[in-house]
């Protein structure tokens, strides 16, 4: 690849990133101009929320809500376009995303995906006019990521033929509910089922949350969140539950079910396998925050980047002028690894929302409530879902913090966007999964491969088990694309920054990093297994684990950019996703060059090389780099920002 | 060391953190302790700000006010208590923290060091009662960096013996100026100089912006900056001035006057040595900022580390009940070496705080208007105080978001303090010296150590004048302790583990960083010196120049943490603060890990061996975490946060 100045076809990039659903961004870009979506700062609280649920009054109208519905309710049976829609939409504000999120993403995918013909009949309709309005109520005060041990129950009363949800103690109450706070009138509460005086698990159900003035329903007690970091038009609520008594039918019983007389039944037998299966349905919420994350992310990298191109400061020595501020290395190194980094998981959260929607079934078949069969495809894409998700967050709380910076005291006024940007993905790190219970999951699921082999271990018990069989299986599941022919030719001859730009190289070192962590992950765990105390063992890898679930991660994204540059028809297109995907690349190694030479895969002096060459593909990526958020095609009025104009 | 289980005597450790100005801190404790000085959420920005003013009144009855002011004029002539109080009010709301800052210590600093005696007369009693507020107006919308170059000008008219203050465009508007917008009734502003016809640079004047009935006085025009990422209860305001003239007198002339009829005399001829000079008498305002960060980072860690204590999440296999989240390594690795690096940074910054306090005259002959003889103790000090402020501040704002996501969910609700703690010291990065810049100055200071010699250069034209002399200056004036005795035991005897927690290899590896950072910097731009473009050489070496000043910051730190130790007179704390400092040496050259290896200080095993002991330190603190931010001594009304209730 040559070294000249590369130019951009802003249209033909635009094209490559907006991919598969490219009509579906155009619908929302449309969406998003009507003057009602500008960005407002300023208001209170209880201005927020009225303005959010103005806002989902219009989204009803549109196809938004309807997108991911089946076409007997409705719907457009469209899940990537569901998907991407919500991805869209987190270009603007954000509470309005999050409030769609609970209502159309998750209480109403807990109806379609947890209940049967009688829910969807009954609900789904009623939810996408915004007829109805809900909460999934999952998380208590107690338990966030252990959701398995919920201490909510649900027993079932045969005389009456009636579940009575109740709320043992304040530990137990459901926490940051969404709706829940002023405008949700039923709840899919998840609490445990016993019936005939035996625990099965946890289940959803539908319970009423409010009458049809607004008042809570009897035995419901609903208190506000209050004030949040941000997201604050979003009514976040407490529900507790003092016996309240729903029909029989109110259990989404997909999964499992109780007939007439307290008998459970279900498709599933094992109930850890079962709970999971239940929660491998959601998917699409974590899928949907990471595209939501990288929205936000790309709104911030617009606002820095044009801002580092327009403020200047301190004059250059022989030079008419001052010096604009991103022609400075440290402020390009603040930003455009950032954005590489952006549009490798740009591309990695296309794959997934393709994925996603090929693996989910017409949705008017799910409406027929049969269990799936085992899909390892799908079961590869929720794991990889929790992972991007994981990574995606980060990234995203880290980058908006660092636009905010790059943008000096500018980027903390409001006016200029950033500080809400910032405020309301911060959430997002530790919602719909924390990011690190997300990662040891990722890392579980890369060394085992069978999640319901666990049967009824817990998370933690997992680690002897795993140990068995982790040497057997790890070989043939690392990275699952062009491994073994690329581990020859390691390292490219000629001097020390010889082939730093080769593209098999970038993907020899991430593979080989992602293999090379997991397998001695798995030897490690296996020498463990048969310790005193397994909690140490497994505490003691924890570090590991998480480590092989970013390596693993890291991979799927440079996979992912490499697949998108050969897919692009473009061939300049393709010179400047090259140009990205080598920041990316080699940022990536230069962050992990402490282990790359601790494994004998830089030398020093390559390890320097890296650096450089980092420098230098920073500033050829910076005559361009307005073109590069450019092409995110972002309604200016959802940018929103002062320093701009 | 022995490694059996470590106790700590809080009373004993709360002792050496407390330090020379302990009664300062326990002054500080009992004001805060007052229950008006509650932490308080949800309140409007009209509200904030009204509860702000009248918290400010309250402070300004208590010695708060008067500690950094001369005698002679009701203060008491105690510079370090001044900081350290500062430092103590920024454990509670922190939008007092920077009307306080505004109003004493940059407003009431300007008065104090760039005035004279008919300046002290005449507002020092007024400010400290607070019978006048002001404003410090120096940040210009087009100039926030680079502050030599404002564009604000003070044109002398000798017919009226008057300076006009004008305003050119609106690039040249005062922008984000503390007590502007609501509460100010004069300003301090700075710019530029203009008598006979000629520009003698930046001074400063007193210029009245309201009358007495609070609106804007005449040629005065006032905008408020509105909502900001925090910090909402300081009124930041844009000053725009129509030609306003005010009587000669209301320059602040210490360091330069102008005759009646015009003739300009200064004691410093050379304009950028005078400007500087100037600055450098502000530089309590950065070691305060240094100080507020790193207050609000105890109050965030303790309120992670408590809770890690107090939250479960998931059974141990074999063991009863949940597992405390602070028992998971993952959850130590997020909170605990930034624990001890905030350690560190305490103590770093008490020194700090007692160089500013014995290289500061006694106020009261800072009140005879004479210039001080140039002091290189001083000149250090300006240069660590750049450092500390830019790596405590970003510290803060990394450590902070941490503990918020180590809370989960709790962490978002503002009820639980870490929201607010994050929104208002997001901005310490940016303000009193964007960090980065402040970094390249530290990094410049360390190459030439004689900043006056740069005569009319700009800061980006010193690079041709610091390749001159860097190499011969930067022997002697790296690390300036211990460093020659140590160089030659580098590598300890035994295996690659052997010799890990010895602080003398701790000292080694920090010092030859900063060391060998500095003279590779210095022979670069020595190299580059005959460059056809300056700005080339400059930029190309901009990342070296910020690595130089984070490794000297470091090996700063470190000094600090083991003089602190070495000052301890009670052995079983002196054990405690070992152990943190061995945790803040070993997880820095963890960091750092990847630049040692290139450089050969670690090879591929050992660096190994030092995650493993990380690990390990991780470990062996988390039995006392708690106890290590009980030290910390925060009024428990202040921490605020109700998820430890």
């Amino acid at each position: 690849m040559s070294t000249d100045p590369i130019t951009v076809d802003v249209t033909a990039l635009q094209n490559a990133l907006d991919g598969r659903w490219a009509h579906v961004r155009d619908g929302s870009r449309k969406v998003a101009s009507d003057p009602r979506f500008a960005v407002a700062v300023g208001d209170t609280v209880e201005e927020q929320r009225a303005a959010v649920l103005e806002r989902m009054h219009i989204l009803a109208e549109t196809d938004y809500a309807r997108l991911g519905f089946p076409g007997k309710y409705g719907g457009l049976d469209d899940v990537g376009g569901a998907v991407t829609a919500f991805e869209m939409l987190a270009l603007g504000d954000l509470s309005l995303l999050v409030k769609a999120g609970v209502q159309w993403g998750l209480f109403g995918g807990a109806i379609l995906h947890l209940g049967t013909e009688r829910h969807h009949e009954k609900y789904l309709p009623a939810l996408q006019s915004l007829e109805l309005m809900g909460c999934f109520a999952m998380t208590e005060t107690g338990h966030g990521s252990d959701v398995a041990n919920l201490r909510t129950t649900a027993t079932y009363d045969a005389d009456t033929d009636q579940f009575v949800i109740h709320t043992p103690d304040d530990q137990a109450r459901k926490e940051y509910i969404g709706n829940a706070a002023r405008d949700g009138h039923v709840a899919v509460v998840f609490a445990q089922l016993i019936t005939g005086g035996e625990s099965q698990g946890v289940h959803a159900f539908v319970v009423p949350i409010r009458d049809a003035k607004g008042k809570p329903a009897p035995g419901v007690r609903i208190e506000d969140c209050g004030l949040k970091g941000g997201l604050n038009g979003v009514d976040n609520g407490r529900l507790y539950f003092d016996e309240v008594r729903v029909p029989r039918d109110n259990l989404l019983n997909r999964y499992g079910d109780v007939a007439k007389g307290g008998a459970y039944s279900t498709p599933i037998e094992n109930k850890t396998a079962r709970f999971f299966t239940m929660l491998g349905t959601l998917v699409q919420g974590r899928i949907s925050v990471a595209g939501g994350a990288g929205s936000a992310t790309k709104v911030a990298l617009n606002i820095a980047v044009r801002y580092g191109n327009k403020r200047s400061q301190f004059s250059a020595p022989g030079a008419e002028g001052e010096v604009p501020v991103l022609d400075y290395l440290a402020h390009q190194r603040k930003i455009l690894p950032a954005l590489a980094k952006t549009y490798a998981l740009h591309f990695a959260q296309s794959e997934l929302v393709a994925g996603l929607n090929d693996t989910t079934p017409p949705l008017d078949a799910v409406t027929t409530g049969s269990v799936p069969a085992e899909d390892p495809n799908r079961r590869e894409l929720e794991t990889r879902a929790a992972g991007i998700k994981a990574i995606a967050t980060w990234h995203a709380t880290r980058t908006i913090q660092d636009c905010r910076e790059a943008c000096g005291g500018a980027g903390y006024l409001a006016e200029n966007r950033l500080p809400g940007l910032k405020a309301d993905t911060d959430v997002f790190t530790t919602f719909e999964g924390d990011n690190t219970v997300l990662l040891q999951l990722v890392a579980k699921e890369l060394l085992t491969g069978f999640r319901d082999h666990f049967g009824e271990l817990d998370l933690i018990g997992t680690t002897r088990f795993v140990a068995d069989q982790a040497v057997e299986t790890v070989i043939e599941k690392v990275g699952g694309r062009r491994l073994l022919q690329r581990l020859a030719d390691f390292a490219p001859g000629g001097g020390e920054d010889a082939g730093l730009l080769d593209r098999n190289w970038h993907l020899d070192m991430f593979d080989w990093r992602e293999k090379h962590i997991l397998e001695t992950l798995a030897r490690r765990l296996r020498r463990a297994a048969d310790a005193e105390d397994p909690f140490a063992v497994f505490n003691e890898s924890q570090d590991h684990l998480l480590l092989a679930a970013h390596a693993h991660i890291g991979s799927v994204l440079l996979h992912s950019f490499v697949d998108a540059i050969e897919a692009c028809p473009d061939e300049r297109t393709r010179d400047v996703l090259s140009l990205l995907c080598d920041l990316f690349a080699l940022s990536t190694i230069e962050n992990e060059r402490g282990w790359f030479q601790e494994h004998g895969r830089l030398t020093a002096s390559r390890s320097k090389a890296v650096l450089a060459e980092v420098n230098a593909l920073c500033g050829r990526v910076r005559p361009i780099a307005a073109e590069l958020v450019e092409a995110f095609a972002i309604p200016e009025q959802l940018i929103g920002a002062a320093l701009l104009g």
